[in-house]
């Protein structure tokens, strides 16, 4: 009897503290799918900028964007972080031609992108070493000297999830170059890191082993990498390659950042970010204008209904993740100096498909608490947190103060389709897929803000 | 200490258990990410053969080309299973002109398309009526008489499934008609049933209550659906509406109907399908082409492995599901004059997106069962059974003999956007996403093949 009336006692107490953040949610939830500007913020970034390099004059033009359109959404204040960042730029048209088989002239042009950071400076040309990976490169090394090495090694179709190919594979476009120069090869060229069916070349961020000849590199579209592979067990090819990239000197960019500002813990910071810089020969749709209209709009719908957060909450669109990390490097460094005190940072770069959790770098204590709030997340599509990660721009963050980071988990089987390609346009964007990862982000930022993690 | 021994001893057997499932399934899953043939034979289908409504010669192509499709795919036996099916023609170019607003001429065109199984006989010229829902009407019957009934009733965007929406909203068009009809009016148009941001108009299948008028009836697309809407609240518009559906009289159709026989019990029936039909002004790539290929694939991938069901799996392309439903009626009735045994019935007619579970139409218990499997799913996408249903084709078998039925639930979001629109096509369906149904359903195949439901 005393259980029971202590049971019905607690009912009404635990139903309401259930359904007051059921009700914080769906409210978060329906303001974000009625009145939602992502879509639209995102074809403004797309169309109106475009590709932003960090250093290009597009990249200062969105930085730009992106104050007056916090302003615009409704931050309490919004400021520009400065930090220098890098200014590769690709300097012309990148081209690889087979320009002999077996000795004989052909003229095959390959669909080509220079690597990010690859110097060049002007045509090599060479014959092609064609290996499947490091280990046959390695065995095969006496034959490299003079080459131009192509690294065919792709992404394992049977990884259910993509982002653990682009694991197994990131490593030839980053230190593929170095690794066959060391060989005394003249030029590097890999298949693209995707599992594609078309044939655009995906670029993406290189960086030299000083101790080597700065070699040119090259990603090569799939279609073109099966040919080449092809041809070359059963002919020697020569190849001409052409890339132009080279550094000028690191320039003055900006970390663009707006708070809601804390009613109980104004000195306590929940960061949520996503970064504004992109590669130069796409749109940057997804990578990352998805992770900048996701963070611009949590901020919108939180200021829309009303919300007090008790923290203050932190949107920042991160000056450079692509070729340097430098902007969420500096956003912690000044952290630091300032002595602030942070207690969660979440990103959004990983592209604006339909939510399926969010992966989380937390102790044991913190996940079992996230895992606690499944059942408030799951009808908005979040159904797991997973242990692998949290951003590349708020690891800084993670490094420099130990506290949780996370980063929004979207549906992952397109990614790779677009990413770092010409393809990586508005168009590849669902309206609907994009705010329904705005909505499960703002509820576990409210969750966090609420109960801390 | 005895505690302990069991334990023990169970352990291996357990353990062993386990990984022998996981074991199989991942042998599945590699087998159809590295060697799946759906999306070739998607592209076949849509592109060689295209739109494929009941009666039309392209459904006849489709049943010729299901069969030897599964005869090359491996099935220990293939054939047809006739069916009357029916044979409704567009009959020409739809057509809607607003021609007059206030009285004055004007010639604003809309996009539109005529509901399949409508009824026109050219063009009815009238003044238009925009409600936003049935009750509006009802309140405003006295104003239908000899009106065009514009039905401006969309998707509720804060239903996070929008298959909720579509449940919400698919009255207007099945019903919406006939509802018109009984005040008078004499034609109708409908808001198109998506929230997608283009103007395609998308139809589907409707049904006249035998009591009132014919008249005939059309989906708008939504951007000139907000046009009108806009344009009825200011001024009077008439308009002109050109329709010409009709239909011929029933023709012979097809279920096309594949075996594997099964080894303990070949006279015990699991079915697996999607149907072959599809509307006439697209080319039915995710309505219902995915589903025709998903089975196609399972088919093929158990084949491959060399698995040796315990029961007969039927893989079956049903031959008409749009507009009547006849090939799963057929199927269910042949079993039953036939005294078939049928234990448990998959389909999958929502796309070929991600998959995120298996929306079931179960007992508690078997409910309970299929969620034990969760964990051996999950890795490969499928992380919930909901207990909302199980596809349209599959639905008279569990009426006929009470048997578990079920259906692929893949991610939601973009199906709208192009069902029973023009933009259904090959282009809109990504190779990864779709074998990735085909991964999950065959799992849940294994394992209902192994220990029942």
């Amino acid at each position: 009897m005393k259980k029971l009336t202590l049971a019905l006692l607690l009912l009404p107490f635990l139903g309401k503290a259930q359904s007051a953040d059921e009700a914080m949610i769906k409210k978060i939830s329906d303001e974000i799918l009625r009145n939602g500007k992502a879509y639209d913020l995102l074809h403004q970034l797309t169309k109106q900028i475009g590709g932003r390099l960090a250093g290009s004059p597009q990249f200062a033009k969105a930085i730009q964007w992106g104050k007056t359109t916090m302003e615009q959404q409704g931050a309490d204040k919004v400021w520009l972080q400065e930090c220098m960042v890098p200014h590769w730029v690709r300097g012309g048209q990148d081209k690889a031609v087979i320009i002999e088989i077996d000795k004989n002239k052909t003229s095959h042009a390959l669909d080509v992108l220079a690597l990010g950071n690859s110097l060049g400076s002007g045509t090599v040309t060479a014959e092609v070493l064609a290996v499947d990976d490091f280990a046959e490169l390695d065995r095969r090394k006496d034959e490299a000297k003079g080459k131009i090495v192509f690294y065919n090694h792709g992404f394992d179709p049977t990884n259910v999830k993509p982002f653990i190919s682009y694991g197994q594979t990131g490593i030839y476009r980053r230190s593929g170059p170095s690794h066959a120069a060391k060989y005394g090869a003249v030029g590097v060229m890999i298949r693209s890191l995707t599992e594609s069916a078309a044939n655009d070349p995906h670029t993406g961020a290189m960086a030299y082993n000083d101790s080597f000849p700065k070699i040119p590199a090259t990603a090569v579209g799939p279609r073109d990498a099966d040919d080449v592979w092809a041809m070359s067990k059963k002919s020697t090819l020569k190849m001409s390659m052409t890339t132009n990239g080279h550094f000028l000197p690191d320039t003055i960019g900006h970390n663009v950042i707006a708070e809601l500002t804390g009613t109980e813990f104004p000195d306590q910071y929940i960061t949520v970010g996503g970064h504004l810089d992109s590669w130069d020969v796409n749109e940057g749709a997804s990578d990352d204008g998805t992770g900048v209209v996701h963070t611009i709009e949590i901020m919108r719908a939180l200021k829309a209904i009303g919300y007090k957060p008790r923290h203050t909450i932190r949107f920042v669109l991160f000056a450079n993740e692509e070729n340097g990390l430098r902007g969420g490097t500096k956003y912690a460094e000044e952290a630091k100096a300032k002595g602030e005190k942070h207690v969660f940072a979440l990103e959004s770069d990983a592209g604006g498909f339909t939510p399926r959790g969010f992966s989380l770098s937390v102790t044991k204590e913190q996940m079992a608490k996230a895992q606690s709030w499944l059942p408030l997340l799951s009808p908005y599509g979040a159904f797991e947190f997973t242990a692998d990660g949290g951003g590349a721009d708020v690891s800084p963050l993670n490094r420099t103060f130990g506290i949780p980071v996370g980063e929004l988990n979207p549906d992952q089987q397109r990614y790779f389709d677009i990413h770092h390609a010409r393809s990586d346009v508005f168009e590849y964007v669902n309206k609907r897929e994009l705010l329904m990862g705005a909505v499960n982000m703002a509820a576990l930022i409210y969750l966090v803000d609420k109960y801390g993690l």
